[in-house]
């Protein structure tokens, strides 16, 4: 195994100057070496954007249409590994860490990520009054107001707040029942003002307004540059990696084969205040396939979900040929993904009912924009397909195990999960203020393929869920596929989600809200009721399922029920 | 040689509806062929972006950072003709018509090209008073006030004014003594208000004022869309084509060998009465080769130059190694620009002076990111090379013909010339408000390389240019490399300027202005005065030149003076 080391490159660690282009350089070199091992000594290394490598990706659920300036382009690479030996990576405006497209048995490792200055801001309410609140800015989140709005700035960027999180420091969680009250459309109609500097006034906020001494987070810019953008790889290994901040997601991985994290932690920061990590979701994967395998991971205080794993439909739009469809991606965070690859298998399916109708190849595809693709097929197409009619490609789901993880802390849900490989979510803690788990799917609005065929939730640990009902979820456990009009025959859109030896401690009814499954079994679960926030004195606790089949909670069968409620 | 026709492919001409798909599967059939020629029968086509073919493409000259959606993405093909039998392609939108990339042997005619809706609008001056001026935008410029700002709109785009440019209806040229004194930073001044609808009053607008009559054309939008983009190809001819207008050049190429241009008229649009055509240059191009003959074609009212051919000069920015250096493309519209490969020469010159200090040859290009690329060179470099070096390719230097032209009534200047192929302009017509024909050459804002070494100027008419003198050049024939330190050996940057047996019919007493030629030589001109424009009685007409060596004006030989002024 050969060694690399970035003292060779011109870089000692806690210099502060920009190590970008002997990063550079020493990729290079390992591109020259078989399984070579890049090491950096311990300490801090910044990186800015300037000379980083440029490239036109279209990252699945960030935003598009740009070019991305990269500082670890690990493109077409095997057998590296990247040692940071415990050093931390300081990035500086739009930066993108690491991209590794086209790779093969990857691994990096020991290493801390955070930014100069994120594009996250915190500030403390100092005063509530009627429909109006201020807030403390400290001087670390540079603000100006332009035009009436509150414009937060950085290295190279200026973006003005486009939402609020409001958070409670003692929980360091979104406050109980807050949601996104502040946020999006809600944010829209606040007026802003400086009272004095430092110090912000919202007014005109409506009835529901933060309390004094929460910590508000200012959400601003786009989904520019997630850590981690693991592409067209496969065995790809991420260990030991504290992320404290990204400008998107942590990790999201697109068309790769196996990926493992462990101890990967998108964590808060010691030694600060803030209670944001990364501004979208931690992990998120994309028709991947062979294993996604998450172990020991701490997921806390990013601004959306700790795991997303799912496929994508593009719906039917013209019919060109008797084999050959225009399709669309729809939604605007996944235009350009590369959904389908001749030889590959597609399922059509009806977009109201979720339900599958037809099966095929793909024979070509030709991508006239990120909107539109031309697809031809290996046979003609039955009449059936039309304009109700998407599409997902069968020949990529992952396996998913998500073992002995904690998740907390967060804006939204927990783990998201539409994949039809087999799915083990075990040991693991998770208090997150919307549904811990969330199984969907929708061919409408978000575009999510992947129903499920085979889940396990086991020794699990659901800790006060559900903080902010009913956003982010209505349950615990919520399996909610966007069907608009159930299937005529009674078939099921999910299937087999075993739920069991796990433990609720909640102060909210709902343990299991689903709809759709054939097949779910909820035996052995411990539920504890929680003291930590209000709820009626009298609540039982609910397992409520629609339009299921082969149900079985608690050794109960249900067979044929249309709507099942079990109370505890 | 095969015939492929857009009527087989589900369209005929005058339906209105978007042809973009149809001459998709068009291409694609041609892609089968041998030598094919793609026709259209005889009618108007519309083409929108929706369905089009989206590329990352770096256009020299044109905004960057963008995808472009492309009608006609002619992309690694051979021997096609396409025939538009005298069609009438409308586009809408952000569309760029023709894409020829990595091509040989392709023939564009019998086309003409236009937009339902210009990104240029145009409005009558109704009214002028003390520092204000009202003018009427006719209902097919639709416009908006958005903040104080005037906004035009058209197919998915809205864009605000960014400058006007004033127009004589009699001449239908820019207004003389106007140039771009309401365009710019000076646009930016004034206040915008609508007094009625269709009728807007632009106030604060100092003491140069628009005149009663004058029809205004209003800039917006970006270089977005030429009308053709030639981009690593060999033998390109475009023949009997008009071109009303485009969101950009008309066009333009780069990396290109033999590109020939016969009849290809950039040219007002007949039963309108717009005074505008391409929204930049009609034709530019950059690091061409072989030669580009223009023949035969009409350059009338666009926004800019009739001609602009040149290299680029890198500058220098940081010696990584013995032989690479950091070099950096500094022009935010030539960054991404492919300016070396490796096995190409190099010239370094001295910014100042820019007179060449070292010449090699290219190993390697690692682009970084658009503007910044390590570059690796087959020798140690001198340590003259730092950062008051620019370099240039010196493999790439096209030969250039323009004969029987007409120029007129455009922005700007006429033909800009730097190359070191030979150079012939030879029986145009040239009539434009600033300099007929401007040789220059610089290292520090435009950034545009090509000393010339043997040009012929020859029986061309020059019609009362110089119009907005002295804005656009200085001088019907303007010589004018941006040398800001001469060099001390007394060398020159351009050689061999023949200027003969032309007509200058002028009311301007400039004729020919010069720096640093060696070897000028102007003989059996005719000058005549024109009676058009105001000009004094008793003025002489003049040839100045200056740091020349070896000039004749004339049969009389000026062999060494500093300063050479020649009256007549």
């Amino acid at each position: 195994m050969s060694i690399v080391n970035m003292k060779d490159f011109g870089v000692e660690p806690d210099q502060g100057s920009d190590a970008t282009l002997a990063v550079f350089a020493a990729i290079e070199k390992c591109k020259e070496l078989e399984r070579p091992t890049l090491v950096f000594p311990k300490g801090t290394y910044h990186f800015w954007p300037e000379y980083a490598v440029e490239r036109q990706y279209f990252i699945p659920n960030h935003d598009q249409n740009k070019n991305r300036r990269i500082t670890f382009p690990l493109i077409g690479m095997k057998g590296l590994t990247i040692d940071g030996r415990g050093s931390e990576f300081i990035f500086h405006g739009l930066t993108l860490p690491f991209v590794l497209d086209g790779c093969q048995e990857m691994t990096v490792k020991n290493l801390t990520i955070d930014w100069e200055r994120p594009m996250l801001s915190q500030g403390q309410v100092i005063g509530v009054a009627n429909q109006s609140f201020d807030v403390e800015i400290p001087w670390d989140y540079p603000y100006d107001i332009v035009d009436r709005q509150l414009v937060f700035k950085g290295e190279g960027w200026q973006e003005p707040c486009k939402g609020i999180i409001e958070m409670d420091p003692l929980t360091k969680s979104p406050l109980f029942q807050s949601g996104d009250y502040l946020n999006y459309g809600n944010y829209a109609k606040l007026h802003v003002k400086e009272v004095s500097p430092g110090v912000v006034r919202f007014s005109e906020a409506g009835s529901q307004l933060p309390k004094l001494g929460s910590q508000l987070i200012f959400q601003c810019g786009e989904r520019d540059c997630p850590g981690f953008f693991i592409n067209n790889s496969t065995d790809t290994q991420l260990m030991a990696i504290d992320m404290h901040h990204t400008i998107g997601m942590g990790v999201i991985g697109q068309r790769s084969e196996n990926i493992s994290l462990q101890s990967f932690n998108v964590k808060l920061r010691e030694g600060t205040n803030r209670l944001f990590t990364t501004s979208a979701d931690a992990t998120h994967f994309v028709y991947c396939r062979g294993i996604i395998d998450i172990e020991g991971c701490l997921f806390e205080n990013q601004m959306d979900d700790p795991c997303n794993v799912h496929g994508i439909y593009m719906t039917f739009f013209k019919r060109i040929a008797e084999d050959t469809l225009l399709l669309r991606l729809n939604h605007k965070q996944q235009r350009g993904a590369e959904v389908f690859l001749p030889g590959e298998r597609v399922r059509f399916i009806q977009k109201q009912s979720l339900m599958p109708h037809f099966e095929t190849l793909v024979k070509s595809v030709r991508c006239l924009n990120p909107e539109f693709y031309l697809v031809t097929f290996d046979r003609k197409l039955p009449n059936s397909i039309d304009l109700h009619s998407a599409v997902e490609n069968v020949s990529w789901a992952a396996d998913l195990r998500i073992r002995n993880c904690i998740a907390r802390g967060n804006r939204a849900r927990g783990f998201l999960i539409t994949t039809s490989g087999k799915v083990w979510i075990e040991g693991n803690t998770i208090s997150t203020p919307g549904a811990a788990i969330k199984i969907s799917g929708d061919a409408n609005y978000w575009f999510e393929s992947g129903a499920v065929q085979d889940i396990t939730i086991r020794n699990n640990v659901f800790q006060d869920c559900n903080t902010c009902f009913p956003e982010w979820g209505s349950a615990a456990i919520d399996i909610d596929p966007e069907i608009q009009k159930p299937d005529s025959q009674g078939d099921c859109y999910h299937a087999n989600i075993i739920i069991e030896n796990n433990t609720f401690i909640a102060f909210h009814p709902y343990l299991v809200k689903g709809q759709s499954v054939n097949g779910v079994f909820v035996r052995n679960n411990v539920v504890k009721r929680s003291e930590r926030y209000p709820s009626p004195k009298q609540m039982t606790f609910e397992v409520i399922l629609k339009n299921c089949k082969n149900v079985i909670v608690d050794h109960i069968k249900y067979p044929s029920e249309p709507l099942i409620i079990v109370k505890y």
